[in-house]
């Protein structure tokens, strides 16, 4: 099909994760020195390090490639393929220890995310979503589960910052409508929903290399993944994100998230 | 010492850690029923099963010991030892498939907490903290970290559930002065915490069975947990906990949480 990765590309994004995992796991636990020169949130060693040693593997096998990446920029934006690489998405969870941060790659064909790795270092575990083929994790093909009603889905969403003014009460409506709400998840929630344990993630102010890579684990698993409106996330998304496992619950979500309920299935299903 | 625990009870304690760890492999990441006839939270099958063969081993060798667990009651609390367990202490964290809930094994003398187990079944890692004793993780030794200012300091809470009416002001005071804040945190913060990775743990609302177990990990490992007023925990607390790894970190923080800024050591500084 047309949206399918040559063989060699996924090897290559495997190979990338392969190089990251290493310096993360060498910095994890240590003293890392925070550096808040260039920016407010906290950068690490290892992001700088991961994203070195995997930029090098790129311009080894695939120099005509673009990437961009948190860390070192941006080159080549206009090739037909992109690289678009987080190393430690989840720093927060990096620099205290808690091994739910991740190494993201993905890779874009004409803009749009057709290759995502979700990898997290510490505990060995992968999802690897390719457009056009079943999602992964750690090899094994991976499903979203059902969940038709909102009342009965488990939601994930970062952090209360995302959200700020008219945004945090419309995430806090479709809070009080789930069965479980958790704040911190970063991208190890999508990999979660992926694999069928979560039924939403929840985001907003979220950049392309924050989410890039969460598109094909998410679709590959048969889920979706859009910005709040409900349009595909491509380059020049608002930063928003509703992932869901469940048509039924991503329509609900949305609903509620653009402050119209009206249309929710569960009162739909009451009407009728 | 007087407050010294007899090494067939540590050995007990980490004997109801093993018990309990494969029950929770077993159902971690499957389709575990979420019951909520008898409350609104998720109580699982892993939940039951692994505080029924904890008790067990209690029954056969500490017939005489008291027993306070979450899921299955309390039994001889008069009893010079008391054993308090929370089988799974991160409900939703588990039922999500987030590998950072813990079980949770205390013992109290004389109403006191002696011992704690803070144990991770699905990464294999546990804290160790015996009354008189450097405590551990994983059997090597651990101990907090220094962070003398308030700016510096990375600190978690659980859930803004923990925090209704006034009490979520004054924690959004100290979330405020801190240089990192997360929430998501259950019991792991405090493994965390003891192991040097992050400086404060404040939350509210818990019951004995939150608490007790984290105290002797905490000040084995050269930290103090108090309540927000600064008073020790035992089984007349109040619910809130303020743990901090360095004694000036600690008064800054609860002089924040407590209205009265003016002592703070940075200020104080600034002053000198």
């Amino acid at each position: 099909m047309a949206g399918s990765v040559p063989a060699e590309l996924v090897a290559l994004a495997e190979r990338l994760a392969d190089a990251a995992r290493p310096i993360a796991r060498r910095y994890f636990r240590t003293a890392v020195a925070v550096d808040d020169k260039t920016d407010a949130s906290p950068v690490t060693i290892a992001d700088r390090e991961a994203e070195t040693a995997m930029r090098a593997l790129l311009t080894e096998h695939v120099p005509q490639h673009g990437v961009f990446g948190e860390e070192h920029g941006a080159v080549r934006t206009d090739a037909d393929y992109v690289w678009v690489l987080d190393p430690i998405d989840g720093t927060k969870a990096f620099i205290t220890g808690l091994p739910i941060f991740g190494t993201l790659i993905a890779l874009l064909h004409h803009g749009k995310p057709v290759l995502g790795i979700i990898d997290q270092p510490i505990l060995g575990e992968r999802w690897l979503g390719v457009a056009g083929e079943r999602s992964t994790f750690n090899g094994q093909p991976i499903a979203v589960r059902a969940c038709a009603d909102l009342a009965n889905a488990y939601m994930y969403s970062t952090a209360p910052i995302m959200f700020p003014g008219e945004w945090e009460k419309r995430h806090a409506a479709l809070t009080q409508r789930v069965k479980l709400f958790r704040w911190g998840g970063d991208c190890y929630a999508y990999g979660l929903l992926a694999s069928g344990h979560v039924d939403l993630v929840v985001e907003n102010s979220l950049k392309l290399y924050d989410f890039a890579a969460l598109v094909p684990v998410v679709k590959g698993a048969g889920g979706l993944i859009t910005d709040w409106q409900g349009s595909e996330l491509d380059m020049n998304s608002d930063g928003s994100v509703l992932a869901a496992g469940d048509p039924a619950t991503h329509r609900a979500a949305s609903a509620v998230l653009n402050g119209d309920d009206s249309g929710a299935p569960e009162k739909r299903r009451q009407l009728g």
